[in-house]
């Protein structure tokens, strides 16, 4: 990068830098010269420092047309620089550390002030292709074509343009920028669904369909709390070991229940089902799953993964009669501008663990190394480091 | 009723009296002299005062075979007096005033003794023809065919035999009989439901499907705890005079909406989606027209209807990440034991209204005509006399 080094140069102007740009429906990310227009009012410039790949990525890359959206520059777990800002942002300045996130934190709108809703409703959430104030996209290619945003974010890019509302500040600068970046949606996702969204108390027991950052994560979040059975649910065998590391006592992996559903497996290991169970795959069949695991009178199921189809999800009403609830999250219901920096406090104090979260590091122009390893289930996040 | 007035004269032995019997799906219930065999250990044999029509009795009504099970006597919601009782039953003795009740209360389980669970797990819900302990019925023909019992209770009898788990004892006999009998299902769904389940607070709007008694009660409970505005959404006009009178305070008729979704009428009138919604239809398209009037957040839907095609629910993932949740309750989320006599009492104090739900009172041998003004939705309770 050019211009990058010296900020005097770069305010108010354009910055050409690369980006990793995804020009049709899951095909290989192409690093390209891209061009990276001032922000706006209300928005922010950011120098990613390193990004990481969710599966959430996976999916919408996966999308396609019309509902998938290119060419368009993903990423969405982050963090980084605060490069200029646009009019009318007092929160941040230039030099400031930041992780971006996906779901707005206005603060300013009755869900934003809620202890209840984490769903801002004056920046709603949804998969569009621009920026939220305006709908459109601050990327160009070399020849000037518009490359659409992810999820307000775009963060497989050497510079980005991301609303204020999306936006956390790390006053901390002790927390190391790839421990930041897993809070920027994985991590907070799980431990934020098993605190805020679930409440596990001490001595409940847990189910975790999908044993990636985000399952872990809540593993985490339910280890912390005292939950007396974890058992995560999964196909691969190798993420029993990794899951012991977040609190996972037992493992069930459904190639192994032979003839026997899992529904009657787990009912078996909890006593009649769990009080808690969380779907962190993304599949409809497995969201039903979860549900008809969790125990009637109280059992909760918290749905975390993006249907990767599509597909509704489909449950027993005789079932849902039983006491049951079944609920969702977006981040995990946590507010990214005052809980990610809790987080990271959180982090600094060891009660939280995120290091072995990253199993992976990659440079930059390596970045569809991150894609095969997590789509081969190698690894849990994948650090990609964009100036290595 | 010959045996009747003497009590020395039938404890331990049959007692005949006349039923209202099923003998096959949909069709008019026949007055027939049946047999009721003396209680067993744990039961209690209960001469029936009232009886009233709930819609789940027309539910399983219509059911064919092999769901439907026939033939049966039908009747859940009653009120009665002990006749007699079978060994090792302490709890009400002969001549008490009880409400039979199709959901087990043992108090011992471990959902029994928890404050957040009613879904008793020593003698667990199902609709299967006998009662709770030993799956038998208590019932047979003149023929000395065996009649089926109904939800545990089949009230469609001048005697039936109960668990006494399933009884509820009225130790304040200043309540009349057919106010009683309104706790035993209905009024006690709609009321738990706003209370236990959804726990409504002042100020919160409420958005309830079917204004049936379930409904109603429903809106009772939110009116009692104070909810801004409460929306009924019925396809019958006539439902918003009656509704007013338990704190409706606006009317939605689906078939005035012309094109415009529902969700989207209720979406105008809540200001983005209702806190709380409540299905007390029973049709899986309306649980779903439910969840999705209710707000991004925090709004929560409540089922209470049984699916009457036994179809499954059926919603948007994206709409449950969103962090709305459903749930459901057998009962409101009451026990039995200790929530009717609580209602009963706040009744007698004025708190809550009974009165306006008995829209209709019959004699025992007119029982089908109850069937027809539910069917047709003229009445919202109508009492079944069994010695008128
Ligand atoms: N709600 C949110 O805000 C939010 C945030 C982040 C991620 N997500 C979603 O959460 C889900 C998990 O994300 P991740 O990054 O942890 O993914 P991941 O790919 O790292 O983990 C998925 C895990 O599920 C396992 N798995 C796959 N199919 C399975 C099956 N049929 N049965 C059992 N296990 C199976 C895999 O082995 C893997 O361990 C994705 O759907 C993602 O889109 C949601
Ligand atoms: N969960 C429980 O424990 C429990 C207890 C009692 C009853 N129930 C169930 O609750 C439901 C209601 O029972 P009820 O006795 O109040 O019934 P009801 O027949 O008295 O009331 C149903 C109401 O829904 C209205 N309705 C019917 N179809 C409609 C439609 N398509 N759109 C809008 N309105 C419509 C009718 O006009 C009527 O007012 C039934 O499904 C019953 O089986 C459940
Ligand atoms: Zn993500
Ligand atoms: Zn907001
Ligand atoms: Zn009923
Ligand atoms: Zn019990």
């Amino acid at each position: 990068m050019e211009n990058g080094n010296s900020v005097a140069s770069t305010v108010g102007k354009a910055i050409r830098c690369k980006a990793a740009v995804c020009r049709s429906s899951g095909e290989p990310l192409v690093i390209e010269e891209i061009e990276v227009a001032p922000p706006k009012a209300g928005e922010v410039r950011i120098k990613i420092i390193c990004t990481s790949l969710c599966h959430s990525d996976v999916t919408f890359w996966k999308l396609k047309e019309p509902h998938g959206i290119f060419p368009r520059i993903f990423g969405h777990e982050a963090v980084g620089v605060v490069e200029s800002v646009g009019e009318n942002v007092k929160e941040v300045k230039e030099g400031d550390m930041v992780v971006p996130v996906f779901l707005a934190n206005c603060e300013e709108c009755r869900d934003c002030k809620s202890k209840k809703s984490n769903i801002c409703s004056k920046f709603p959430f949804g998969v569009v292709p621009g920026l939220p104030r305006d709908g459109t996209s601050r990327f160009r290619d070399s020849k000037g074509e518009v490359l659409h945003c992810f999820l307000s974010v775009s963060s497989f890019a050497e510079y980005t343009v991301v609303d204020i509302t999306h936006v956390a500040k790390l006053d901390d600068r002790r927390i190391s920028a790839e421990k930041a970046c897993l809070l920027s949606c994985g991590v907070s996702t799980g431990v934020g669904a098993a605190w805020k969204v679930a409440d596990v108390e001490a001595g409940s027991t847990v189910v975790i369909f999908g044993l990636g950052a985000v399952g872990l994560a809540v593993a985490e979040g339910a280890r912390i709390r005292g939950a007396s059975k974890i058992i995560g649910v999964d196909l691969n065998p190798q993420k029993f070991e990794i899951g012991k590391k977040f609190g996972v006592t037992d493992f069930v992996n459904p190639k192994d229940c032979l003839d026997r559903p899992i529904t009657e497996v787990i009912s078996e290991m909890t006593d009649g089902g769990a009080d808690y169970c969380f779907e962190c795959i993304g599949l409809a069949s497995l969201m039903n799953d979860a549900f008809n695991c969790c125990r009637s009178g109280w059992g909760k199921t918290v749905i975390l993964g993006v249907e990767m189809h599509g597909s509704p999800l489909s449950i027993n009403c005789l079932e849902i009669l039983r006491g049951k609830c079944i609920t969702g999250a977006l981040f995990g219901g946590t507010k990214a501008k005052t809980d990610i920096p809790l987080f990271a406090k959180m982090y600094l104090d060891k009660e939280l663990h995120l290091d072995d979260f990253i199993t992976h590091e990659v440079s930059f122009h390596d970045i569809n190394k991150a894609f095969d390893l997590l789509i081969q289930e190698k690894s849990i996040r994948c650090i990609i480091w964009m100036d290595r």
